[in-house]
Order: structure tokens, then C-alpha cells, then sequence
């Protein structure tokens, strides 16, 4: 065949190598473990959803433009998920007779999206989605927030590296109507022009508030508002702040997990009080990580049932490109801790059983399956990371004996077939094996 | 809002809820880990495929029928991957220069097929796949059959459970034109024929057989040699033998691993020379768990390089029927190993630092959201499976101390806070915390 398909994947699509793959294996299961030591629990759902559920609450940007929709041969019209958040609020609704709330949930999940790709941006990415349902309690948004740190700690991460910022639906709201004087049916345009704002120089800012009604004076008062961030939290009326749910976390625990930050938007589809950003503070990469919030009524686009949600989706373009920056990305494990070399073909099957016996103690432990030089086999065994070799040789073999080398020690020593795990162990520094799942 | 989106998953695919998921996360943990054990790396790819490479090679039913395509806003016509293995042709072809040949890869990917659910059958299922690549060895072989025995064992299935089914498409080559007498441009049609053999009466496989041209006379040789079974290996020119790969693969320790079976055919589509089904051997369940087989051109729709491919796809669906019917599915895991009870709502904080402590030992902890009554939390711990309770009271933490209570047992203490984590690790039999993961 000549004409040749071409190997590169879809655009804005990846292919995961092993290499890169360990990598991003070891990320996830740290996060894994910190999520799951707070009592959260992994749930998974299908990619293909009804598309009327993005349409309905993702906001027209997603629906109209960035979702990818097919019809199946029933004319079901489906979309595949651009974000888990809907999917769950479905799930949640679907069981919420047998659940006993408050539950914590938590899933690693790709998610589609029709962009132009460019740094930071992919068209299918993978995210953690971490949600609590059924409390309306600031201890919910607390225990998150202790979450998010820990999770960052667990990735190598120092405070110092990035900074929670979050904010209140409800205090925007009053900051707008109460402190600025937008009226109330302008409040949502408003906030989409703040969710804007570091986009625009100061002239088109003027600009674009004066199209959407704001006058002078009110534009005043809001950059004043906005530019005074924490410090604003002293100016906000106290019936305002006595609705907000930020506020109550920003009164206990809260105040050391996050700062106030009245930029802070985000997507005005679904969330209704609480919003957050986590923001690498780098020079070079200064930008939003990834964010959340409350959502109190996507539940009830499924059911009656009133049950609120707190949560974020953790993508991995920009964690990736996070730890890279900061230089903390863990370094690929090989593929096997020890390779068993025959040192001629026809000692393979002997070999496998040598395989076997550290199989049994837990080694990664590959063979050679193909007859090749030991010289050579030696070598490709150090090149794949391997930290010990097992050779097997004929007279050793006849004596039940084997040859066991550390590779960066140099190490080497005859020992019998049966205590070939306890020095394989000895040259491995005696480290259990880890896992790559 | 009166007008609610349905609460169902689409057709044909699946809400894992989180008890659900922690049994699949628990069977899949165990597989990658036996997996890894042998060398194989983890690797991943998109989800979504130019449909072109499924039509070139996947078999015209699952490219007319059962392929979920769509186009997107740039005019590619892509597809959902119906499987693994073309995705990882392409991968495999598009880095043939780095690789290091032979590599082993798996990965665990979901795959969608377009069709009518059943028993056994879904839209979106999971698969695992294992694959090596560079080597005509059969050496191959003989490690993937071990793998795959390895991988049941550690699902707790016994050899008597299961059996691994083999042929070799060069073996039915040579029984169907050497001893049948069926002309080499028939082959492929009586292959699909054997393929198809105990869905249909006798009666219909007559008439088809004579449908497609072979006499009643070549009907009669074809089954007597079907039903010979390993006998068959016997009666085969020794010039088939020799140009088999089985045939090599049985003459050495592989003779322990599978057992020849002249109607494994599969998917005539990529397989050119080993071809296997790993069946269930229970009464009321037998039929094929998986299987999979050896491509040496499939590599080729996409780059002259010769790299042969033998690997398998493991589907979640039948395997998960399987560990069910015989009773080996594992249990799954609490949410939390303890819960951490404020007895009052303003011990909240000074709970959540007793659940720092005991997660910083590793201890999956949780801290009730909501203030409620003692008793209901302690039963609800309970429910949830928590093996053991913290309880925060005022005179006690007054004190510096908290009651540490053991659910199985009953047990219970008071400790300082600085014992917390010995104390409840007694609890738990100082079993190390497993994780979900």
C-alpha cells in the first residue's frame, strides 16, 4: 500500500505515549488519594448526553458554538458532554430517593469542546470534577477549599505558587445594585462586562458601559469598587453580607484558604452564590488553574428536589502546563524495574520462570522476546530505566544459579534461583515496587 | 419548573454510581497491576477518530452499521472509536522511529458501538487492551496467554472456571484447502461460515454451505474436522504446521496456556495469523469473555514499516457478567474508612482538625457537613460502611481529648487528639488504608 492514512491525531486532540502517560498517572492518582481521603467518592458516566441538557444550562456560548452534536439512527439529537457538571446534576436527580445526603463525589473524565486550538486550549481534555450535593452549609465550601490545597500540596505546590480567589454571586449583586446603583434587571450584563474586564483597555471599558446603559458617574463607582478588592469586603452593606454565603466562610476557616476577589465571575449560566478561581501566581503563566462554585438549581432542571451543589472541574491542560512552569512535573517511571536477559535463546522459557518468581514479589519484571546479543539487551534494559538486570546463563543455570545486577550500582552477584527476589530486593534498595496505575 | 430533562443516560449506556464504581475500580486495579507486572506500559488516545480508518480495516459492520460518526465544523468526518486497535496502529506508525521495538502497551478506553442493547451488549462500553508490537516471536504469544491466566487469577477466577480457545488463521488456511478441498478464493466466505456455525440448525448450514459452492462431500470433511477438535492438530500437513504460528506456540509451554480450537475464527478483517476467545466454561454463561489475535499488516494503512501487532481487547461488560456469575465480584469499599462527629455544630473546626491528623496517616476521613443529632450521625457512619468514629465532645476536647469507637467491635476509648491516629488505626486491625484508586 502506497497511500498511507495519516498518523496524526484528530486536531486538538492527543495521543498519550507511555512516557508522558506515567507522568500524568502519577499526577492523577496523588490527586486520587488526597479527594478520596476526604470520603469523596468516584463516580463515571457516559460521554454521549442528550443535547438539550447543554442547551438548557451551559450557556449560549457552549451550546451554539463549541458543542459537538450528532443524531443516532433513532434521531436522538446527542452531544458529547463539553463539561461533567450536567451529568451529574442528572445522576444526583436520578437517585436522589436512595442517597443520603450530603454526598461527595468525585470523576476523572474527558469532555469535548469545538475551540481553535492554541496553548491552554484543547478540543478534548481530560478534568477531575469534584462536587459535594445536598448542603447548604459554608462548611461545604470550608472543606473544599482545604481540599484544593491539599490537593496542590500533594502535587509539589507551595502557597507561594498560587493563590484561591473567590467571590459571591450574592455580593456582586449587591455590590452593583446597593453600592454602584445598576439596576436590577442590568445586574447579569454588568457582571458579564467584569467577567470581560482585564481583556479591554480602560477606553473601551468606558466604552462598552456606556452601550450597555451605565453612566459615568456608576462606571466610577464600580472601578473604585472593584479595584479596592478585600478591602471592599469593609464597604459591602451589612444585609448584603448577612445573604452571603462567601461571607460566612470568609468568618470562620475560610479567611486562610481564600482571598476576595470581586473579578471573579465566571460563567453566569448556573452558579448562584459562591465562585472561585485558583490562579497560578507565576510571572510568565498568570492565569486561572481552574475554578468552580454553587450551583443551587441545576438539580431542578431534572427534578423538584431542591438539593444545592458545590464543586469544581480540575482540567488538565492548565495543571499540566502549571507544574511544568513551576518545574514540579514527577519524572516518568519505566516500564519495567527488572529485565531477565537469557543469554541465549533457548534459555527464554528459563528465563520466564525467573520472570515469574518476581512477578510474584511484586517487580515489574519484562523479558526479552527476541534472541539478541546480551551486550545489546544490557543496554536497551538500561536505556528503559530498569534498575536491575537477572541473567540467565547455561553453566549458572545448570548449577541453579543466576546473575543479578544493580544498573546503577554495577553491583553484581551469583546467587541461587531461590533467593534471586531477596537480591533483586537488595539492589532495588529494598523500595517496594510502585505502581503505575 | 414543572417541565423536567429526563434522568436516564442514553440508551445503551451507563451511570456508574460510586458503589458500582468502587467494585469496577477495585476489579480494574488488580489488571493493571498484573498488566504492569509484566513490562506493559499504559498509554492513551482520543476518543475521537477520522472515520476513514474504521472503514479501511474495521470490517464493513461495524463501518455501515455500527459506527457513531459526525462531521464537524471544519468538514472532517470523524467517528467515536468502535475500538482500540486502529488508534493504536496509527500511534504506533506515527513514533515507529523513537520506539525501541518490541514495546508492550495497554491502555483502558471506552468505545462506542451503535448497537440494540442487550445482555452483553451496550452503546459505550470499557475495554482493556493489551498489545505487543515488533515481534513475529512466539514468544509473544506464550507471555500475553500467561498474562491473560495471570490476569483471572487475580480476579480470583480458577483455571477451571474459564478456558483459553485458540486457532491460527494460517491452520484454517491449510485444514480448508489442503483437507477440505475448498479452493483459496472461498477460504474467506467458509471462514465467515465457521464463524457463524452454532448459531444455525444443521439444516441451515447445509444450505448455506451449498449456497456459497462447497459439495456435500467437502460439507462432510469441513465438519468431521471441526469436530476432531485437538485431535485435528494430528491430521494436518506438516508443511501447515510449520508455517504456524500456534503450532510453534503449542510445541512449547504454551501447550499449558490454550487449547487449539479449529472454529476461533474472529473478525476476518485484521487478524492474519494467531487468533484466540478466552470462554466462560459455566453452564449457564458459556460463551466468549474476550479475545483477540496477531495483525501484521495493520500497522501498514499507515506507514510502509513492518511492525506485527498480537494483542486482546478485555470488554467490561462480559467480564463483569462473568465475575458475577461465579461469585468472585469484589465488595465495594466505604466512602470513608472513619467519620469525625462534632457532637455540637460549633466543634465543627476542631473536628476537621482531628480528620487533618488522621488523613495525614492516610485514613480516608470524613466530617459531617450539617449539624445533626449524635446518634443520627453515628448511624449514619454506619450505613456508609465506616469502620470506625471519632466523637468531639466539649468536655472531652475541653480536655484535650476525643473518643475513638470501633464499629465492628464496639470498642471504644478516650485518647489525647495526638493519639488519634494510633488509636483508630487499633481499630481498623492496623490494616494500612487501601485506596479507591
Amino acid at each position: 500500500m502506497s497511500q498511507h492514512l495519516p498518523t496524526s491525531p484528530y486536531r486538538g486532540t492527543r495521543d498519550f505515549l507511555p512516557a508522558e502517560m506515567s507522568v500524568r498517572t502519577q499526577v492523577f492518582h496523588r490527586l486520587y488519594e488526597v479527594i478520596e481521603r476526604y470520603g469523596f467518592a468516584r463516580y463515571d458516566g457516559p460521554i454521549l448526553e442528550s443535547a438539550e441538557i447543554y442547551e438548557a444550562k451551559s450557556g449560549q456560548e457552549i451550546a451554539d458554538l463549541q458543542l459537538y452534536t450528532l443524531t443516532d439512527r433513532g434521531g436522538r439529537r446527542l452531544a458529547l458532554r463539553p463539561e461533567m457538571t450536567p451529568s451529574v446534576a442528572r445522576m444526583i436527580a436520578a437517585n436522589a430517593n436512595k442517597l443520603q445526603f450530603p454526598v461527595r463525589w468525585y470523576c476523572h473524565v474527558n469532555c469535548h469542546r469545538y475551540e481553535r486550538p492554541q496553548r491552554g486550549r484543547v478540543r478534548e481534555h481530560w478534568q477531575i470534577n469534584v462536587d459535594t450535593f445536598g448542603s447548604a452549609s459554608p462548611n461545604v465550601e470550608i472543606e473544599i477549599f482545604e481540599l484544593i490545597h491539599d490537593m496542590m500540596a500533594a502535587l509539589g505546590a507551595s502557597r507561594d505558587m498560587y493563590v484561591v480567589r473567590a467571590s459571591d454571586r450574592v455580593l456582586l449583586d449587591g455590590i452593583l445594585t446597593e453600592m454602584v446603583g445598576i439596576p436590577a434587571e442590568k445586574v447579569k450584563t454588568v457582571a458579564a462586562l467584569i467577567d470581560r474586564w482585564d481583556k479591554y483597555p480602560h477606553e473601551q471599558l468606558l466604552e462598552e458601559a456606556a452601550g450597555i446603559g451605565v453612566s459615568p458617574a456608576q462606571f466610577d463607582r464600580l472601578e473604585e469598587a472593584l479595584s479596592a478588592g478585600e478591602k471592599l469586603l469593609e464597604a459591602i452593606p451589612a444585609d448584603v453580607m448577612q445573604r452571603s454565603q462567601l461571607a460566612k466562610v470568609l468568618d470562620g476557616p475560610g479567611r486562610e484558604l481564600v482571598t476576595f476577589d470581586p473579578f471573579i465571575v465566571r460563567g453566569l449560566a448556573y452558579y448562584t452564590s459562591t465562585v472561585f478561581e485558583v490562579f497560578d501566581r507565576h510571572p510568565a503563566n498568570s492565569r486561572a488553574l481552574f475554578g468552580g462554585g454553587r450551583y443551587s438549581d441545576l438539580v431542578n432542571l431534572f427534578s423538584d428536589a431542591q438539593i444545592p451543589g458545590f464543586g469544581f472541574g480540575m482540567g488538565d491542560v492548565t495543571l499540566f502546563d502549571f507544574l511544568e512552569t513551576h518545574g514540579i512535573l514527577p519524572e516518568p517511571l519505566p516500564e519495567a524495574d527488572v529485565v531477565v536477559i537469557p543469554s541465549q535463546a533457548d534459555l527464554y522459557e528459563q528465563a520466564a520462570s525467573v520472570a515469574r518468581i518476581l512477578r510474584g514479589s511484586g517487580w515489574r519484571t519484562s523479558v526479552p522476546l527476541e534472541p539478541r546479543k546480551l551486550g545489546k539487551e544490557i543496554s536497551r534494559a538500561d536505556k528503559t530505566g530498569a534498575r536491575a538486570i537477572v541473567i540467565v546463563g547455561p553453566s549458572d543455570w545448570a548449577a541453579g544459579n543466576v546473575v543479578v545486577r544493580g544498573m546503577a550500582s554495577g553491583d553484581q552477584q551469583t546467587v541461587t534461583v531461590d533467593a534471586v527476589a531477596t537480591a533483586v530486593a537488595a539492589q532495588l534498595d529494598a523500595r517496594a515496587p510502585e505502581g503505575q496505575q
